[in-house]
């Protein structure tokens, strides 16, 4: 039984002191951390400096059923540090703020926390600040994350050239049939009788996709040093259509893709049959994948087509072509963007959840 | 009577492109503000990055019932711009994150906006980002501040010594007391009968305090121009009690403060008395007041005392001394930190307030 003490015992101050004991900065760029009116960094003047920032709410973007609070805490750092990456960055540091009703005692917040934590060390970043208040209703995080681009690298989405070549690193869907099948076990993981437990064999990596995604700061290095500068680059977070077509239109180009080239999971394919989903859309529009979608030149298709984890999928087109994607049987569909969005009526994000806690 | 649209009618990038309309990047160090999945900022090697973040949430730090949205955004954006000139800095960019439940519509959020974008005009800002989603609980406000100091000239809460002069700017306790008054009339504030609105004659100075208040960027201008810089300085958030508690355990000294020098308005004398509280508790703890507190050396007295806005109040003492305020009549009583704690049971953050729209 893990034991319960209220928030309210050790007051703000208290609490942050508890949850960030033993921290040390470790970036060379954090002159001062927690504990003044605002965080000192130091930037040289060969970098630019990255500031990305993302909210994420209780039963909107997260249901603690099914999401253990250390995984939330782990998956909010990397959201973030996937942006960084997205620009061709390096984060260094993050600022956490939290909103937290009464049901969350000091021992959930340091589960929490322990999750943003161990992000932070896994991506050598620096927590440097954050507020923390109560709230009256679920759990409120946000966090903004501060990197480093060297100076004339940084890769913007609007750098698309006709004939680029359109590359996704990893595969795509996965964190998507994650939470299809994390949303329909919640009836049994919402019982107490813990005998009841489902059956999640064999569908490991589409929970791990959705509980505890990671940041491609594998493949930021692998273009480094392989000397590629990608001409456009953001994070497939919405869905690859959704990004794509961010891409297309702030580069001013049109795009055509390959169905058959869109890397998919055997697990995926596996969860979409037994859902009875189509497998394209799902990877296509199922968002959350973290992934990183990237145009390069086409002089530099040799040296992509050998890095690992990286697929090629289609190509830059002249914008009047407009996007499309060109099915195995050869037939073209224009790309929509169907991709989550947060603010839609029809959205998952509108189906309100239960209080869990 | 003001139109209402709903903002799922234009989704998360059309709210966005609407709110942010027009807007263009005033300052250097903004190199490319919203629209990629991060922002771009370049700073000189001479200047240190400042970062701090604020997270206002509805019921907490809020009441929509006397509280127009057009001042909350202007105060969401204030108060992260006085952390800022609290470390002798200039404030340069913000993110700007929101949660929003449906009851609110697109009218309502440009009033939001119109409000952090004034705050951005009049003190030279930049919004470069942020994240909107929907909430199914009220609004939430998450603001990131990005500002510049000169390398070697910001002031830190820790480097009080002693014999050193404390400082504070302005007036204390109006914004508490103009607080204290909408509490008391929001019974009368919350009837449709527009007839019987309060009369707050003789009292618009409480109510500017607490509804727009500004940040002191005038007193850091002075303090560079007479070459002055604090040993240890932070703005009066949570209460001049607690801040000076903050200096003074961060720098390991003690302190003396006399009643008689903290400076109060006229129109928050008056109300205390109506209120029947101590005008120096209120001065003490009521918090939300965003002056600067700082502390200089004994050398600086006659420029500081010269300097418009700006009251010596007290001096730093060795730390065995402990912290007090001397009292009109001489008396000693030991400063206590009863500011403002969001997480504490007691404060008026538990006092759950009513849906108000």
């Amino acid at each position: 039984m893990i034991s319960r003490t209220e928030i309210a015992t050790l007051g703000e101050f208290g609490l942050i002191r508890r949850l960030t004991e033993g921290m040390k900065l470790k970036n060379k760029s954090s002159q001062y951390g927690i504990g003044d009116d605002a965080a000192v960094l130091s930037y040289p003047a060969n970098k630019e400096v990255l500031v990305t920032t993302d909210l994420l709410l209780e039963g909107v973007h997260f249901d603690l059923i099914y999401v253990p609070l250390k995984h939330l805490g782990y998956k909010s750092a990397i959201v973030n540090f996937s942006d960084i990456y997205a620009m061709n960055g390096i984060p260094q540091q993050i600022t956490v703020s939290l909103g937290l009703s009464k049901r969350f005692s000091i021992e959930d917040m340091e589960e929490l926390y322990a999750g943003i934590r161990l992000a932070c060390e896994e991506y050598n970043v620096d927590i440097v600040g954050g507020d923390t208040s109560s709230s009256y209703t679920g759990l409120t995080i946000s966090i903004t994350c501060i990197g480093e681009g060297e100076k004339g690298k940084v890769v913007y989405r609007n750098g698309a050239r006709e004939t680029d070549l359109i590359c996704v690193t990893g595969d795509l869907g996965a964190a998507y049939m994650g939470l299809q099948l994390l949303e329909r076990e919640k009836s049994v993981l919402r019982r107490v009788d813990k005998e009841l437990q489902p059956d999640f064999a064999g569908k490991e990596y589409l929970l791990e996709r959705q509980l505890k995604p990671e940041a491609r700061r594998d493949i930021i290095e692998k273009l480094a040093e392989e000397g590629i500068k990608p001409t456009a680059m953001m994070d497939v977070s919405d869905g690859l259509s959704s990004e794509l077509l961010h891409i297309c239109t702030q580069s001013n180009v049109g795009c055509r893709i390959y169905e058959e080239h869109i890397p998919i999971d055997y697990q995926t394919a596996v969860m979409a049959e037994e859902f009875n989903m189509n497998l394209t859309t799902c990877a296509l529009n199922g968002g959350e994948d973290y992934e990183l979608l990237f145009t390069v030149p086409i002089a530099d298709h040799e040296k992509v087509s050998e890095m690992e984890g990286v697929k090629l999928i289609g190509h830059i087109t002249k914008p009047d072509l407009g996007c499309a994607l060109i099915t195995r049987d050869g037939q073209e569909f224009e790309l929509k963007a169907q991709g989550w969005n947060p603010l839609k009526e029809e959205s998952h994000a509108t189906e309100k959840s239960e209080e869990s806690k």
